[in-house]
């Protein structure tokens, strides 16, 4: 639905909720797509928005949970009793049961999961036990598998077993007596192939697999460059134990470049959905306090310097455009370096040749930008000397910054931690401060005291 | 594989191609999966790579064609001659094809377009016609397709007819006499119900479905909205004329976050997978000239308050933290609205709501950095009028940034454009001058000339 359409729909149904005229709205609300009805309900207050909520079966209710945002999924959750949100969890498949689980309070997590069918009660308790960034903590326990030795008849017979319960699948797995995975098979082959073939003989034996302790990143790494729907999840043994879905792996790319621009921007990464300013506040003020910290240092620098800007008072015109260059430099260099590590068109094998070329680029843009400056600011305030000093300073910090912003995060990801910790305030804090003390040392050094 | 594996495989492969080892080469490439072999391609010097090419069946060399970074694509399909590129072509997917024929340089696509066989280059025709940023820019044409009226039986032999061409299908579509969309069928019921089964029987008619001139942006927007896995593509008549698959709506979330992270770094976008370092400088000059221009107007504004500055030497000292601090606080308001219009957690319905919050935040971390700056100046330089006039200058100019920062790409979206080009040059640059000039005047008002 476009914004357009939502507008229209809300128009619609806030006087119904109002009126309390509950059969027309389930007629209104019954052609909805789950997505869309989750949309809606993001756009409702929060009495209208329970009011709707409880109109739904828990099937449905269900579908919609697991398409809201999370803070406005807690506060559905918070408002349901403990009956209704065993039914929903109940009847949802195990990886989406297992996200609004793990979001619940402990002690009602407690009081939820006594309620629950032993059956899902069992799955809830393997899934939570993975770690919520691994392929465990992603994936779902509803798939199909056959034994290799079985028929296509057979194989036909198991998925009409699991029909109800699986709801999308276009490939079958295949597994050996011990339930190792051991080859997959695609449901045309099924289809087109005479019903009594041996599974064996049809299947593909290079079957993409990842291991259950699998850093997420890596599932979708690895899900992107084998162009993959679906990936069966294996333990240690090498036994299929789950599946990953092609939704759950956008839903991890979306997360990690958000993380990604929160650590550029120096926010928090869970501000992003948050709607209180209180929070939204203090999920940035940390790296509004480094930056202050960092200002702070940079004013005891120029206070170390006040005889020459005593001398020379032109120097203080100069310290805004030493410091954005810098940063500027600094920024464009660890982004492209960091967002490439990322996406893989930077690869640590020739670390040192992306650096080289991060030197050249600094050295040629620091060169051109320097001339251009000192070019101005001779011709501006008719002191030549000054206009060298002040283009060579400029040189200099580009470089450095432009060597700064790519080596950081290089280095960070020879030492596997997240490059993207780069990002944001600590190149350009350190930055301004250096920027600053290279530009005031060589000006002092060269004019003021020569 | 792993970085590991590359390097050891790299290492094996090496010196067969130094001694034309081409049988032992074959045999140690045979078994990789084509993006494998792609990003080992990659990772070779161009006369390796080209050697290395020559070596594979037209379809397999294809497939590695298409999951190659675009510069090292060209450098291939330079090398190849006109006969063996028309043979990988008419090996591809239609939308595959498109992608590599439409990065031929004018001369050459003319040439090989007449090489091609009749089939393929009426396909590449037709696609070449959409522009590459809509659906109809990243459609194949390899879909199977059944009347409604049909049965199962005739929809099995339609699969097996196109299952050479077809590679990976989870769907049936419906259409109806007139060839347009009517519904979907999946496989599963294909395999599950009788053969005899007419088609609009089993079919669901709720096909999520995106228009020919539809931006991709906007169809990923709708393939994560509805966890779809393939979206049929419609034209205006709603007949269905090809079909996007999930691997490629990756490719758009990728390129969309990486033209995000691009602009808010000011690169230029192409940068991303560029190796040359006269290019890199080239595409990051705009944004540092950007730069250069608001410090040169930066030095401007405060050769206008040097008189201050004569007066109170310590004012210089601040500039550092009144521009990081601006600098700062419009980035994080800018990065989050812009990243949260774009994963649309931020509705363009409740600007007005979302533009109060933002001015809250700026209010409460303002005051708070306000307060902190102004009490460490006073005590360091022993000067409590001058501490105050720092302080209440940091509110405004945080309260001043983060307005602007979030109001500018709100502002944007509401007209259409895309609020990315907020972040990065602009916001920052406009930022510094201003947060320079509300600083300046408040101490000259207040402190120099009262």
């Amino acid at each position: 639905m476009s914004q357009g359409e939502y507008k229209k729909l809300l128009d619609e149904i806030k006087p119904m909720i109002e009126n309390k005229a509950y059969e027309e709205l389930e007629n209104s609300l019954a052609p909805l797509h789950p997505a869309d009805l989750a949309d809606l309900l993001e756009h409702l207050e929060t009495e209208e928005r329970i009011s709707v909520f409880s109109l739904l079966t828990p099937e449905r209710a269900g579908e919609v949970l697991t398409q809201i945002s999370p803070p406005i999924q807690e506060s559905i959750t918070n408002d349901l009793d403990d009956q209704r949100l065993t039914q929903i969890l109940n009847e949802l498949d195990s990886d989406d049961a297992t996200d609004i689980f793990s979001r619940l309070p402990r002690e009602r997590s407690e009081v939820i999961i006594r309620l629950l069918n032993p059956g899902v009660r069992e799955e809830l308790k393997r899934l939570t036990g993975y770690r919520t960034d691994t392929a465990g903590g992603i994936m779902g326990l509803e798939f199909v598998s056959v034994n290799s030795e079985s028929t296509i008849g057979e194989a036909i017979e198991k998925i009409r077993e699991k029909s109800e319960e699986v709801e999308k699948f276009y490939f079958v797995w295949v597994v050996d007596d011990h339930g190792r995975l051991v080859g997959v098979v695609s449901m045309k082959d099924l289809l087109l192939e005479p019903i009594d073939t041996k599974i064996k003989d049809i299947m593909k034996t290079e079957v993409i697999s990842v291991d259950v302790g699998a850093d997420q990143e890596d599932v979708a790494r690895i899900v992107k460059q084998y162009d993959l729907t679906h990936v069966p999840v294996v333990n240690d043994q090498h036994k299929l134990i789950g599946r990953i879905t092609i939704d759950d792996i956008i839903d991890v790319i979306d997360e990690e470049a958000s993380e990604d621009f929160s650590l550029m921007a120096g926010v928090m990464d869970q501000e992003l959905a948050e709607e209180s300013a209180l929070k939204i506040s203090r999920a940035r003020l940390p790296w509004l306090l480094v930056g202050l910290l960092g200002g702070l240092v940079s004013a005891i620098v120029i206070n170390h310097f006040h005889g020459s800007i005593e001398k020379i008072l032109a120097l203080s015109f100069f310290i805004p455009v030493i410091m954005a260059m810098g940063g500027n430099t600094g920024i464009q260099a660890s982004t492209v370096v960091i967002r490439g590590l990322a996406t893989g068109e930077i690869s640590i094998i020739r670390i040192g040749k992306r650096l080289l070329t991060e030197l050249w680029v600094a050295l040629i843009n620091g060169i051109l930008c320097g001339i251009l400056l000192g070019f101005v600011v001779s011709f501006w305030l008719s002191d030549l000397p000054l206009g060298i000093g002040v283009g060579v300073s400029l040189i200099m910090v580009i470089l450095f910054s432009g060597a700064f912003g790519s080596f950081i995060p290089l280095l960070l990801k020879k030492f596997n931690i997240d490059p993207a910790l780069a990002a944001g305030p600590f190149i350009t804090t350190s930055n301004d401060i250096l920027g600053l003390l290279i530009y005031l040392s060589i000006i002092t050094r060269f004019l003021v005291a020569p």
